[in-house]
């Protein structure tokens, strides 16, 4: 069940059986020479989409704009301040707290944002108490990286190994052709891939990884390795929300 | 050309043509008994894709939460505060900005988010200038409702007469029903629609637009009509954005 | 009654027969080569008093500086950014709110203002409910320019035609010409002034309209019509905020 | 020369011989029973004013709204918070410092301003600088106190010994008389006016002050030693701002 | 009884016997050639341990960075923005607040510091009121400067003269190497000091004074001067916490 | 080297051999019936400064104050919302990088602190890039946990195995036994203690951990046990600060 294509009168039917959201989180951000700018809120949200049909919890309008700072020098990234984006946060689940729900399940596809939104989730509960909001003390907020699921660590080890890498990975890659098969895209990529470096600033960032990748052979993603990672999300992530709706 | 299935190297040949770019701009709010509550987003989504496709432009994602303060009291709302808001889009503009973007051509599909976009331009063009930001005295942008062009207002009014009425319109969820056939949503609507009330607070408004629509009568929407006001959109607001780009 | 002028026991009293206050809003910015610096906060005052002494309405202390970032090229404009006038706005309002007053008409002198002070509204609203403020769902908010008061812009179009421009328009010099004839100012206007370009940043305004004013004839102004305007803007507006009163 | 009774172009002249530029702020607050709301701005503008006839230096509007937070009990006083007001000062300042002034001469009527607007100075100092203003480092501010000049401060002792006491004092309220002679009040006084107790929040003063008055006896003021004091104010802070105008 | 070398009971029990809690507060800023970078922490520090063992007070963390804007052109210094220290300070009382303290009392080492401290305490009673705190209106805060007590101040006239000065002081110096005196440091320090000018934004003040003293020479420093110092402000503090105390 | 314990020419000498900088952060919150309030950042400064001995690196003072918004449900707990953690943290590094500081490296004692630290860090790089601050594009952060450094959680295994819990250990109990015999305290400790639930707000966590320890046992801690835990810490921490001044 989408929030988008649902009505009012719909949501207030579901709060009588449960409080629960799913919210996707992406990023808008280049994701070298052949990933899709909008990888990460692209995969968060299929799967956000997919755990919403096999669990029927509510799912969100994604949050495709996140915290991607470092990917600035790369034309094509968009991205919010950490003090924008606990805003936007705080904004967006206290709206719903306010309306019953209680139990947030945020699906992350990029993992820039994970520091930002754990700090949000902190405020939010903070801010949520001292407004005296109904039922403050009983919201509960979970950030779940879907790369992160042991599963989909699993198949990406299985089927790339090193070639895994960790910015504008095969898996992610794999996951876009998945969803998005007449938007893949091919380009050179030059077979010694950067690696290795912190992640600071946007100037460092392009000058560390001049064609955006961080180690990885995205070369190596097909519709189908998507497919699979996309099953294993969605499975996994499906068990981990409905544990989550046991928090209380 | 949309921006979230494009690589980096696409968006920097784009920039070698053009500087212009289309941003879509909605709300996730209560639409009545019957209406999405995507609505906002999805419109504007839709004709920003085609206004896209139409004139090659680059289409960003699209903005899904907006300033729906007044809708909070029907579960399902989400908002932004304007003084949010306004943050999002200064991040998000003088991200693309400072890669070379000048013309930001915001396609808007909810009312309530007009004052705040544009106090945010205002803001814009200040901060970029302050900032010193490479070209920012070049930054233009534009707030274009795709509910107030010439051709679509006229459309509704000839379809729809006084019974178009200012929320959850007949226009509106025809346009919905054209972009997702299988989301049609039946309910019955009280013959006697609240009108003519001021747009205050969350509880004002609840109290006085009880089932969110606003003098509208959207049963009378359908698919065909959601398409014939699409193609209107599209054509008018890709000529629009063409003279936009034209602004120096 | 103007509360600068008035005691805290007159305001206590007052509020046992009116809960309405009325709150001029001007800005400070350039307004030509003959246009005080202070008009649209002057017009505003004005008409404000005069509302105030027609319908008996307290009338607060004018909000002297306002949004006019575009003007910022030309010296001795002053801005707040919006995000700040929102700022000033929700302090504003929250102070006389808490104290009682629950409908804030707000005669606006600066088109610049619109935006961000219906922002401010908005975001007021949202503020009050959620602190929980004593009587924040009755609070309402109305902004009116009263230049785009009709029988003002009947007037205008009367005695200027096209001349009126719009910005450093006859209409609003004279209005400051008969609140200070001391002051009226004389320089040499060209004949050809700029006008029909948009409005984007300080740099670029200050580009498109060199001498400050867009279309307009300032030398059309008398204090004589300034009169007239200030009799039609006190006469429609006590209408409409009597008619705000109501407003519940 | 006031700023809002001039033009651009009459600035623009007056930039050429002198860069400062005098700022009055008051504030909106109740002043006992019989003093005006308004007092701290009338008292701050009449002398900015006085001070901008003899030395020929540039007067801004008044900033009328400061901070009062500890006068919230009483109806008809408006307060910024000091984080507010802070940023209308550096915003503002900000304006007009990019525009060529360097020297900013705030004349002040409200004790509760003084820690605020100094906050705002260091702060306006490292906001210009930080930005790479032109001038930065060239920028002063300085805040004066009409009612802690030493002639005023004298006069107030002479005329009024303790009964001064520290708000609603004979002192503003004379001068107050003496620019408003129209509006002189008169309400029964409690001849045991609290005194002495600390200022913290409204409640608190509220309580401990409860007609608003601090150790004062207004009742002695007339509009002839309002004018004394008026005229003592002009003399001494003139000759202060051109002692400021020397720092450099 | 110190804060962090207590346990939560132990908090829990103190504040059975009373609410209140000393707060010291210094800067991390130049102090000339010879001067600590942490003197006014080290001072207020030591102080506020000295009143806390006198009179039994709850000593909390020392505030070990304050607003020091104007000393940035001497590398080592660190400064928060008036704005920044303000929500340190709100956010720190208000915990506090929130767990039963009501009398807050800050031993400050710095008078850069005072005048954003009394905007943060107005800030803070107006939101602990306006978020309906528990005992709100009971709260009090006091800035004490342990500089300007009178004993400290005879002290200083009475060993250092006009050398005292007022930056880089020999008392501030002289209780530093009480404190620290393995940290007693040995430069060559000009004889015509700079004096007299006053303080603007940090490019300024660098060169106003070039090695950071302001008319001071704290060569006439001593640890038995710093001994004197030390036992002065601790006498006098204590006495004035406990009639602080007694304010309701 | 200790900041607060040097002069700035001595800082200005050390910045032509190094531009490393080592700051502690902590945190000021309940640590269960026996830990105390401070442990956090004791743990922090006392590693930081013995890093500092060993590397020859500068060490700022402690932030003593973090992220703890879950623990004020205890007495005594003092926390800093995410949002004004990150200003702290990029008004701080800001001024130290325009004084030449290149390489900051945090040294944490919390960790709730780390997210919002993170967050910082990214906000830290893209304010001094866009604001065009001097070598900008050279900053580095690191966030480092004492108690992850590989030898120290070796040894916590090794020593108390599952009791080592994860708030109020026994190893960090430990260590401020060492930094301070003097203050070892002593309280019944129930056998069961609370542990696998998540933690979101205040309330939530007093409820789940009622008397403030997360599965731990401090009980086992020892002075002795500390010194190692601070040997082990220093020396790991000495080479990853080395290692860090590396990264270019």
């Amino acid at each position: 069940m989408q929030l988008h294509l649902s009505t009012w009168p719909e949501v207030e039917t579901y709060l009588q059986s449960s409080t629960g959201i799913i919210i996707p989180i992406g990023s808008t951000e280049q994701h070298g020479p052949t990933g899709l700018i909008g990888t990460d809120a692209i995969c968060a949200e299929a799967i956000a989409q997919g755990v919403g049909e096999e669990t029927g919890a509510l799912v969100a309008p994604t949050i495709n704009v996140g915290m991607a700072l470092h990917h600035l020098g790369f034309p094509g990234s968009i991205s919010l301040r950490p003090s924008t984006l606990i805003q936007v946060i705080l904004d967006s689940l206290t709206s719903l707290a306010r309306a019953g729900f209680t139990h947030f399940y945020l699906i992350n596809g990029h993992g820039g944002n994970i520091a930002t939104v754990k700090a949000a989730f902190a405020e939010l509960y903070y801010q949520l108490e001292i407004l005296n909001i109904s039922q403050a003390s009983r919201v509960r907020c979970q950030l779940d990286n879907w790369f992160m699921a042991r599963s989909v660590y699993q198949l990406a080890k299985e089927l790339y190994g090193d070639q895994e890498g960790s910015h504008a990975t095969p898996s992610e890659v794999a996951l876009t052709q998945f969803v998005y098969p007449q938007s893949i895209k091919h380009a050179p990529l030059a077979p010694n891939v950067a690696k290795g470096y912190g992640i600071y600033g946007a100037t460092q960032f392009r000058q560390s990884y001049p064609d955006g990748r961080m180690g990885s052979n995205p070369a190596l993603a097909t519709p189908e390795h998507g497919q699979r990672f996309y099953e294993a999300a969605v499975q996994e992530m499906s068990e981990n929300y409905r544990r989550f709706l046991q928090e209380n």
